[in-house]
């Protein structure tokens, strides 16, 4: 299980205190999402209150080496004067309960002193687990669960690779509105407009890994750098990953300014994603080409698409996907939409695996759920 | 031409006369939206002002073989007591000049005593045109192009039916992220969700005519309805048009309720273009299916796509958009999005055809203008 009963976090949210401890929260999440969102370690916030509610310290986790978000805030109260004793702490994960390059967080909470602990997302990471328990075992009060979602939400990256041992994969596609990347001759710049591919560098810039096929490491001579509007680079460049038995040029631009380079030489999927789970890369961005979108797609290894798509109709050219292996409809590759934006003219849609009871679902089901008095129409009506 | 001088409408808002007309162009505007945006008739809106710029009397057009939107305003002006003499009449299309059901615009603001007429747009139909001539030549002051860009944009279906000779064409595709309308099997229902599906008969009720192929017809078995949620039919239902050779069995549902059913043996889109102009369509909704589009893809008839696109991937199945002899990135049908909306998971991206100097633009100059130094890069760069 993920997170505490919500009765208890419901509860919470129904009193003075603890519309307080969610406001709190909500402060925690923010300051999190100030850390990387790349790196091995996840973003965490977290906020003291002393007894009358009122915030008295905060702090975030920079990244890994830096301190974890516990000690951080700790450290900006007795930075303030402030003693954190009988403080109530907010952190928006789990305290954890082993010896990294810092101690455990519980153990600094304990020392410290603090009167109660409130968490948005249990700690499903089996070396750093426990930290609740750890601090429940020396009387402290501990309530998990407040804001879980949007908890869940802000470090669904992280604790996907935690829970599967797999980076959370996200697939870029970037097609005419008829689904191609390219025309017949090959040519494909630009489809998208300069917008979509500015936004797609900011992605870049988030992520631990890009990864493409070698034919298209071949065919493209891609840099994969994430680069600002006026082309220079991002202080944080993701490893560049090209998967595939065709070897990368000595002249690749690939060799040149940017991040890591690595040639994994295989075809599976899963090998693949576990090579890069050895390299603690939590969240990959794959960019193409077809083939090891497509080999992804059919491993049901994509967790997020990002899907640019500019107002353009190719008739012909490659198509973004493969054969997948549907044959029918029920069995189509369904995301869940997130979030639409329009960039420039073109629109981007992020989408993420639909949950199970719905990409299963079969087609008769989802038509009587979705369509009222259309679905007694037996055939297609358009 | 299709509006007067610019630099008066624009002297016009500088001075409080001239904010109160375009005031009253947009309430005119309003009112001309209230008309039904199918019918043979241009949607036309008429406001009257005071010479204090009060307004006293408004009406719109309802349809064919209801008064005018001039006569409407006059009518209102009359039945509220008040003497439309001296009153400037703020009118989105320039008066008629002629004797159609009822008589000329122009002639009944000249009867009224009107002192001035302000126009959004000049009327382009051959057999009314003049009306701004005819007030003119009785000392009426007339000024054209106020607001002339929204007026353009709201009658854009009629304009470009009176000045091409041809129905405006909106597009319609239902596809995945993929660019696909079926899964191998042909199964398609549903790629879409019920939102996405309830707007397109929301489009339905407001066009004159639907095509959709014989191949279609006789595949799918449609009933090329407009239905409201629940499935009733809108008041409303528009034309239903068959294309190509194959014939529609006596047995489909197309020969059930709803508009009437016309079959047209041809394959030249203009010359399907040209037999709906003769029943008076101004706009007919394409819905497919493949073949259908492509033709009129390649014969460059589209003007304006709505593109429903699913979070879902196929990887094999009917594309949309068959080959429409596009061999290279710059060739393909560019098109201008004007809006974007998210209906449930999926996107409506509403794109219209790209201005020629677009459109034909090779890509090099689209990479050199859009990409500022990402374009020192000679190849795709992903």
């Amino acid at each position: 299980m993920t997170h505490a009963p919500q009765d208890r976090a419901a509860a919470h949210a129904t009193t003075p205190v603890g519309a307080r401890v969610e406001t709190a929260m909500r402060r925690a999440l923010a300051l999190a999402a100030q850390g990387p969102s790349y790196g091995p370690n996840p973003r965490v916030g977290c906020v003291l209150l002393d007894p009358g509610g009122r915030t008295v310290a905060e702090g975030f986790h920079r990244g890994a080496g830096t301190p974890h978000a516990e000690a951080a805030a700790l450290a900006d109260a007795r930075s303030r004067g402030i003693d954190p004793r009988g403080t109530t702490a907010v952190v928006t994960l789990e305290p954890c309960a082993h010896h990294g390059r810092t101690g455990p967080c519980a153990d600094a909470l304990i020392e410290a002193g603090v009167a109660a602990v409130h968490v948005a997302v249990a700690d499903p990471n089996p070396v750093a687990t426990g930290g609740a328990d750890r601090l429940r075992a020396v009387g402290i009060e501990v309530t998990t669960g407040i804001l879980a979602d949007a908890g869940e939400n802000l470090l669904r990256t992280w604790l996907h690779a935690v829970r599967t041992g797999r980076p959370y994969v996200t697939l870029k596609l970037a097609t005419s509105l008829d689904g191609r990347v390219a025309a017949p001759d090959g040519t494909s710049r630009w489809i998208t407009g300069s917008r979509a591919r500015a936004h797609a560098h900011t992605v870049r810039a988030q992520v631990d890994a890009i990864a493409v096929g070698s034919g298209t490491a071949l065919a493209d001579d891609p840099t994969l750098t994430a680069r600002t509007i006026d082309g220079s680079l991002f202080e944080h460049q993701p490893l560049r990953v090209v998967v595939g038995r065709r070897p990368v040029p000595d002249d690749a631009r690939l060799r040149g300014p940017g991040g890591e380079l690595i040639h994994l030489p295989e075809h599976d999927p899963e090998v693949v994603l576990q090579r890069l789970a050895e390299r603690e890369v939590r969240h990959v961005l794959v960019e193409g080409g077809p083939t090891l979108a497509t080999a992804l797609l059919a491993a049901d290894a994509v967790d997020e698409l990002h899907a640019y798509v500019a107002p353009v109709l190719l008739g012909a050219g490659a198509t973004a996907v493969g054969d997948l292996g549907v044959t029918t409809i029920g069995e189509a590759a369904r995301f869940t939409t997130q979030d639409i934006t329009r960039l420039g003219d073109d629109v981007l849609m992020v989408a993420r695996r639909a949950e199970p009871a719905q990409s299963v679902q079969p087609a008769q089901s989802v038509q009587s759920v979705q369509s009222g008095r259309l679905s007694r129409h037996t055939k297609e009506e358009i």
